[in-house]
């Protein structure tokens, strides 16, 4: 496994060493773009990296005082957020030549926080399931994971410390998951959507891409307002949840939790509430259910681009499109009923800090060619709109990461951080 | 109160007369046109009516075969919606020169379903609180409420038999009650809101305007493919709620509530559940809780605007921006933590089927210059993500319409409209 990062600041870092006067904004975008321009023949993370902007940018905050909690950040943005005068393709032949003349909310306050845009990272199809060409940094010839494949990438390999992504089913834990990174979906809509190419809006989430779970706590913080940095977590709420879809977990991903379990029992008693057997067995029918609303909210979304270029679409995107379009409406209403009823069952039957570890994946990455991954592991957490972190504290045989997900409720973001941070200073593989 | 209407058929029966080949598309599109001709100049609905599209797009329909439910009607589309080719200014000078390059999700689903769409109608700033130039149809001097201020009076005024708009705080039920026209808010997000500008994320929810109920569940079940046409109601489940704001209904609501009350009562047992004390009382804080929310939102949906042209902003918006951005961290979170809780509990304390009858607004439209009307009676629901429903079946003694809001549990849309339906079917004033 390659890693050329240790001697590249992190967020944190950076801002903290200009605000010091101890580097520039100018100088920290310099290192990055070196490094991207090291990797970005193997590892194709960019659909657009924007080195012009991004010096000017940083020039720009260098001639000024502090701009904000991100100020010299080289930020990675997924392809399917709108930024000023970039393309905005969204995985899609049908938006080639799109350039987008505004930016998106988050991209919009990203920038006001300070941070340098450094590009547009490559995504799959509208953030569906078709992959990139982005190749996993950390394993050769496998996939990065999707859909936030560039993103995921981008940090893995140190051309960014931070980068933005989506998640509709597992597209930010899956791939950081895969490339050895911290991925964070926060509660569902607690970063602003508008600008970001919609999949399916009852999952949309945006989040975050880091190498340390402060700087993922850092970049959420200066797009919300909220206070999140990692304080000391309350062990006392911690519980194992292998979850309704362990017997997808491959033996690698069996074999690494079975001695993570042994390690944390060392370290930790567990002595959070488990979900109750009730509740499990409403749960496992979420990941069919994820699956149906996402198709049928696909075919809304994505009716423009069904009607004007169905032949532009992947065949995989309109099979998953014409199979939501085909939903009867007793089915609809009965899956819309049943996603509203399973949030509020999974609020109101768990306590406030509440914390679950769950694997992030069912394994490590999967060869390039098989597609970006099974998303398993992640569709509950993205139906529930339960905040998500996954920790690269888990390997194979061959050193390959797997991630730790660590999951709370609805608005628990600061502990499930919390959490995270504690599982990292303590479980980081040699 | 000026009424021309009589002579034009509905949606659904303009449907039934193109798929009978008593009419054409094109000859119920020219119909709409000329009242557009005849009273545009008075009322200023429109942003932009495009008649040669519309007409196009007849054309081609009756080329061909039934396309959907929404074959050769009329559409007025809110101009915060994007709609390819057309201007998409969102009711601010900031995009005065901006023409969509695609169809914002509803609308591709609308054109889908045989919809002709007749142009873009008026907004209030970004569908906030500064009013758009349109005039109230039917009170001579009223402002039509707002946002959606010019898709109630082109219904109103009979320019179009079904529009579309969107709700965050008051957005449909008042101007559709001012306007007296049916306005319809389905539950939370039940419309695809992909290409809509946003304004507050939690809140933004689109939905029709139109003259009958069944009209207005024929447009929303074209959007969602959904089964939403009225049946008998389940009448053991009504209640009616005078809400925690009660005490801001004027004289004119005061006095005809109290006269559909006892109408009511003659009419049907009203045997349903009314909210418990604890409920309401919870409910009582949802007003501010609603605004404070909003702002945050608004202030991060809008920071691109705010960061390139805050002196295109009215006052009135940016000082909304300004008060969102200033709030602390804590209070982000209580706030949102909150919301997510009183949604829970609503849903929680109550039964599936339960519906309220409620002022949709505090009394008839106020003067022009007055600003667009109070939203204190929608703000509950906007926060709940309940459906709703507004009825003009209310006068004032000058014979200005007001509503009677019916309101459901998210999901129970359909038992909204079949109350909403039976109360305009017995107590349509003469």
């Amino acid at each position: 496994m390659k890693d050329h990062n240790c001697a590249l600041p992190d967020a944190l870092d950076t801002v903290r060493a200009i605000a010091e006067g101890r580097l520039t904004a100018e100088a920290a975008t310099r290192v990055r773009l070196e490094r991207c321009a090291e990797r970005e023949d193997e590892i194709g993370a960019w659909v657009h990296l924007d080195a012009a902007g991004a010096l000017a940018t940083a020039r720009a905050l260098d001639a000024g005082p502090m701009r904000g909690p991100l100020h010299g950040v080289a930020l990675g943005v997924k392809d399917i957020f709108a930024v000023s005068d970039l393309p905005w393709r969204s995985g899609s032949p049908i938006w080639r030549d799109r350039v987008a003349g505004f930016d998106a909310g988050a991209v919009a306050l990203a920038r006001q926080a300070g941070a340098v845009i450094l590009g547009k990272t490559e995504t799959t199809e509208f953030a569906g399931y078709k992959p990139s060409r982005t190749r996993n940094p950390v394993v050769p010839g496998a996939t990065p994971g999707g859909s936030s494949s560039g993103s995921a990438a981008a940090v893995a390999a140190g051309m960014v410390p931070l980068a933005l992504g989506t998640q509709t089913s597992g597209s930010i834990i899956r791939p950081a998951a895969f490339c050895g990174v911290v991925g964070f979906k926060p509660s569902f809509d607690l970063i602003e959507t508008g600008g970001v190419t919609v999949f399916a809006r009852s999952f949309d989430t945006v989040g975050v891409f880091a190498r340390s779970v402060p700087d993922a706590a850092l970049g959420v913080e200066a797009l919300t307002g909220l206070e999140l940095q990692p304080v000391t977590p309350a062990l006392s709420t911690l519980s194992l949840f292998l979850s309704p879809v362990w017997d997808h977990a491959t033996p690698a991903m069996q074999t690494a939790w079975a001695a993570f379990e042994d390690d944390l029992a060392r370290q930790a008693p567990l002595a959070g509430v488990p979900f109750s057997d009730a509740l499990v067995a409403a749960m496992a029918e979420i990941p069919d259910l994820h699956a149906r609303v996402m198709a049928i909210e696909a075919s809304e979304a994505l009716s423009h681009e069904m009607a004007i270029a169905p032949d532009l679409l992947s065949q995989g995107l309109r099979d998953q499109i014409l199979q939501g379009a085909a939903q009867t409406a007793e089915m609809r209403h009965a899956d819309r009923q049943r996603m509203i009823d399973l949030r509020g069952r999974a609020m109101n039957e768990t306590r406030p800090g509440d914390i679950w570890l769950t694997p992030a994946t069912t394994g490590v990455a999967p060869a390039f060619d098989s597609g970006t991954g099974d998303p398993i592991f992640n569709r509950l957490w993205s139906l529930l709109g339960f905040p998500c972190c996954t920790v690269p504290i888990l390997r194979d045989a061959a050193g390959a990461p797997m991630g730790v997900q660590i999951v709370g409720r609805q608005g628990d973001d600061r502990a499930v951080l919390s959490v995270a941070h504690w599982l990292m200073e303590r479980f980081q593989p040699a």
